[in-house]
């Protein structure tokens, strides 16, 4: 811990308009894992059920956060995007491969976020052929069950880190879903973002709330979402050093 | 269309092996509508069925015929590719749209090659808000129907272009699929295709069989798309040239 410190140093990450001189910079050393973008569900060898998300806001995140000197690494679903220097990238598919990738690197990590559009729902019994169309046949049903709920399951994991931190991308009733969302869960923070209609999904602008769970909560209004993923970071970073917890 | 074939020429398409000293390039001119890459469709505003197709082999095909002379419509899925230079694109997301784009250009077209990996099913009813997990609920149904088939429906159309050309990617019993899709449906011509495994789809090499309605049957060994695609328009040239049709 304290090489990869010293190594966080000498990276000379950015000053934080927090930071007093002498104080160690907060995210220097930090280790944060986090996922991003869509988890894809395989319906047969070639179909999937998957969603909108592009990945871009966590992997702005990311290397914002690996630019302020955190130690990031990064399970990303299947994204079309350039790995952010300095963080570690695993690749994972589905729900169920990303949830063992995250509680495979549990036990050494300060802070979770969850970025990743994780899908709700997978395919009860993904075909091991591809389903072929019967003549006469105009429907069909697709038995769908329930996934792990990886950011619940981390925030009440024996080795659940310090700080667990949610996303929600609600297409209505934004504040009231991401509210519950971060009681329910027994989150830290969570950051909820308007989405459908062309908003915030493979877009590059975002417009984010961030929730903490002793009631706080402050607005950004739309920007890039690099511009976004530095305020929301200086954001929580004078949170966990007002509260200490 | 004087001009639209004059255009060509002035692009000096590359010579092809089967073109005689004095003779016009047989593509120069010839419009050529195509569909590639997966269609999408909607669950809810931010998931959707989807499939493996990255669009590559599509894309590959538009630019060879396009260099060759031909005057290319593409009508794209949604695919993270640049279009082919000389190449017109129209873009597209679910089979519906697809048919759509397809039906409004087929009157002005020689040659309609379907490559897109359209998708067989689409959900009965999209929901307009995002589904929510409703709690104690572990499993859900999707109602599917069956999409429009947009090269079959193109083959049996008034304005029928004057060849069709399908694209088959099975996961098994290749070439028996194949020969079936080409009857049924009456195209001209089926390329068709192994996928699943990690083969071809979202790969940048392809190995395939070209299928004429007369018989004729040829295999391409594995190769980069690219030479693929320059392959195929080549045998494709040929057969057309022989059998005057």
């Amino acid at each position: 811990a304290i090489f990869s410190a010293l190594e966080g140093i000498l990276q000379v990450p950015k000053k934080t308009a927090a930071e007093k001189v002498g104080d160690p910079p907060f995210w220097v050393g930090k280790r944060v894992l986090m996922t991003a973008g869509p988890t894809f569900e395989a319906v047969d060898p070639v179909r999937f059920i998957g969603n909108r998300s592009s990945g871009k806001m966590g992997f702005a995140l990311a290397e914002a956060l690996a630019q302020a000197g955190a130690q990031v690494t990064l399970i990303a679903g299947p994204v079309s995007l350039p790995t952010p220097p300095g963080v570690e990238r695993i690749d994972a598919e589905s729900a169920e491969q990303m949830l063992e990738a995250v509680l495979a690197r549990l036990s050494d990590t300060d802070m979770f976020i969850s970025t990743a559009a994780v899908a709700d729902w997978r395919v009860a019994k993904p075909a091991e052929q591809k389903l072929k169309k019967q003549s006469g046949q105009d429907s069909m049903t697709l038995e769908l069950v329930r996934n792990p709920d990886i950011v619940a399951t981390v925030a009440q994991h024996p080795e659940r880190p310090r700080w667990v931190v949610g996303f929600a991308a609600e297409t209505d009733n934004l504040l009231e879903h991401a509210r519950e969302k971060l009681q329910q869960k027994g989150l830290d923070m969570i950051v909820a973002n308007q989405v459908g209609d062309g908003r915030a999904f493979g877009q590059a602008d975002n417009e984010a709330w961030l929730l903490h769970r002793d009631g706080r909560e402050t607005h950004f209004p739309l920007r890039r979402k690099e511009a976004l993923a530095e305020a929301l970071i200086q954001t929580m970073e004078n949170w966990l050093n007002d509260s200490k917890d």
